[in-house]
């Protein structure tokens, strides 16, 4: 199973708005005999190109995945039926399929005599899947925040000055987490600052991403924005009553696929756009991935909002002393109501760090996921 | 070597004013028949301790020492004539002694007809002895700033609530590094703000730190105080014309060990007191190292004057969005002027992270020290 995640993990960023999946078959005598995974959207899924490899010796043979196969049929089949045409004895699968259309794969090939068991590294698969398992559980698509700062929290100098703040390490990966996302997401006050470019680059065989631009009142994007070259497509999300001419005259000079979407206003009389009709705006549009790069008001209202599933924090061993934070108002205004992340993951990039973190999201998986740990009984020690 | 770094370390936080020092004594064949550490001021040196259990079994052998024996006879006698006497033949030293008194152990060594070599893994031994050879080399304390902040660089939520930020694991590790440091200090804010006790609790053996309350005005340490109970000495420091009386009267309440210095007002019509002078008072009270704990703003002002030699930062996992930050106002108004460090150490603490980060300082070590891995070639790489 180990290795079926592995083979997953390899479809990461190219498969939305389908799950990662990877599959391993075992002949009679348990010796691997095909490998597969699910490598695009439209493509065949993992079980089919692992029995493919395996051809006949799949016979008799265990398919090992990270998935409950899929029972309905979509563009490709339901590999339920394959599996039982291949004449597959044995089935191990890790997560169970809680899409509406897909479930019961299990079931049909119990009913055909067909020898299955579910949960087997549950956790793991789920983690590696945590994005589509997000968007099919909460119809919305997973969202991390991305920042990068000084030890001291900054993001810019007392005068603006951020340029390079982080190492080129720590710049490249943030170009191998866009290529993970489906979608990649900036306030205006960043687009009008910054005038970003957002699209992957130097990642080899990269989806690039939809770059997204919140922009309320249809005020900063402009001709010659640098979202609208071809390299990515491009969406500006703006509020219904935004009047729009300038902003559409622009699109229509984009080298590249530009779009605009109109939207609720956020509401009560909190600035800008409601970020779950913006989210399930995107969850339609196949997204099931989001990176929200900032700025900093954009991310405190997504945090107020409740809606970031994890923080990516690049940290630069810097001292500043003064300049903007990475993380406006978010609504808390005390210590009970903060948000409490679980360190995932820390790793030096160059002369920085990077912490991976995530919220005590509800699990998908079968399994009881692993308790948050930041639940301590407070001690009466002072300082 | 590495056996004497690891012997000498046992030493930190008991030996000041004097430096860790580390001995492991071998005979004739090689094997070791002695191990010494310098356990605390005016007790034996490391290599008295050594040699006492070597006992004839030295005679012909190899000392090896984390520092350059001396050669001065201080409160026990110097080090190179018990090696002679001991009939010694070779010693092997990683850092020279590079105190005035000292120095010259080696060369005394070699005069009688030792094979006496330095250098051995000399920058270990050295980062082991940062503290003292820094006193040594500046005639100021090693200064680390300790803070504790959420991943987003706040101290406390915006209505100032910040018990706890940070994990029990996270608090009792604070204990260890006051437990190692001759000093711990806080500005005139954060004791009126905590009243904070500042002295080491339940690390065993711990030798008390002096506590310091920088106080300008002696305008907040008042019958009462934490910091005047008998946990640990109390150095308040004031202003050379500060008005005392009220002062005074709370020092001779105090249950331990409590005195005032006066000390001149920060130049140039910057607030406070002037901290070079703060550290050298310190210095001459024998204080190698002192811990930081903050505030801000007192923090601020030991990046401004330059006088921050290492950072050990506590990030929780939580996200604010508003609130205090950890660092003040440091006269960094743009990137170019911004304190750059070396991550030296991250470890996991519950579930918060412990950074520990150094200024590339002068180093003692005569072997060229580790260059700083902060300088990296711009790349013209954007977002
Ligand atoms: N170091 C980093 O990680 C990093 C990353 C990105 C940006 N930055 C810096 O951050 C600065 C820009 O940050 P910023 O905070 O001014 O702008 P921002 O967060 O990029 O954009 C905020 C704007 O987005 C619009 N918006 C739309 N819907 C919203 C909603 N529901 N909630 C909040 N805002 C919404 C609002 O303007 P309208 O309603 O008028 O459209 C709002 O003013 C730049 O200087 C940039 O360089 C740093
Ligand atoms: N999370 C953490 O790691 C942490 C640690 C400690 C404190 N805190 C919090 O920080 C807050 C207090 O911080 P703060 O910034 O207000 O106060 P602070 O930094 O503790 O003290 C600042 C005061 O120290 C005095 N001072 C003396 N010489 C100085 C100099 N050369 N430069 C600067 N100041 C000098 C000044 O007052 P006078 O000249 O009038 O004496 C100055 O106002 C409290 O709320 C506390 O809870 C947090």
């Amino acid at each position: 199973m180990r290795r079926a995640i592995e083979l997953a993990a390899r479809g990461l960023g190219s498969t939305s708005p389908n799950p990662v999946v990877g599959c391993v078959v075992l002949d009679r005598e348990g010796r691997t005999v095909g490998e597969g995974w699910h490598q695009r959207a439209g493509g065949p899924h993992a079980e089919v190109h692992a029995l493919a490899e395996a051809g006949a010796d799949a016979a008799g043979g265990t398919a090992v995945v990270t998935l409950e196969p899929c029972n309905h049929t979509g563009r490709t089949g339901p590999c339920a039926q394959a599996l039982l045409e291949a004449g597959v004895a044995r089935v191990v699968y890790a997560v169970p399929d809680p899409s509406p259309g897909a479930q019961g794969g299990a079931r049909t090939l119990a009913a055909a005599g067909v020898d299955v068991e579910g949960g087997l590294l549950a956790d793991e698969a789920a983690a590696g899947n945590v994005a589509w398992l997000t968007s099919v559980l909460h119809g919305r698509p997973y969202v991390t925040w991305k920042y990068a700062a000084t030890l001291d929290g900054r993001t810019a100098a007392a005068d603006g000055s951020s340029r390079w703040i982080t190492s080129p390490e720590s710049r490249a990966d943030v170009h191998r987490l866009r290529a993970e996302s489906d979608a990649v997401l900036v306030g205006s006050g960043t687009a009008r600052a910054d005038d970003p470019h957002l699209a992957v680059r130097k990642v080899p065989g990269a989806v690039q991403p939809l770059r997204v631009v919140v922009d309320t009142d249809a005020a900063v994007v402009r001709q010659g924005a640098r979202v609208l070259d071809d390299a990515a497509p491009t969406l500006v999300a703006v509020a219904d009553d935004a009047e729009t001419t300038a902003l559409q005259a622009a699109l229509r000079t984009a080298q590249g696929t530009a779009q605009l979407v109109r939207l609720p206003r956020a509401g009560d009389g909190a600035p800008g756009l409601d970020l779950r009709a913006l989210l399930g705006a995107l969850h339609e549009r196949g997204v099931r991935s989001v990176l929200v790069e900032g700025g900093a008001t954009l991310a405190g209202a997504f945090v107020a909002a409740g809606l970031v599933d994890r923080v990516v924090g690049y940290l630069a061993p810097v001292l500043l002393g003064a300049g903007p934070q990475a993380l406006g108002d978010a609504g808390i205004s005390t210590l009970a109501q903060a948000l409490r992340l679980t360190v995932n993951d820390t790793v030096r990039l160059g002369p920085d760090l990077r912490i991976t973190a995530v919220c005590g999201a509800p699990r998908a998986a079968p399994a009881g996921g692993r308790p948050a740990q930041s639940d301590h009984p407070e001690q009466s020690e002072e300082s």
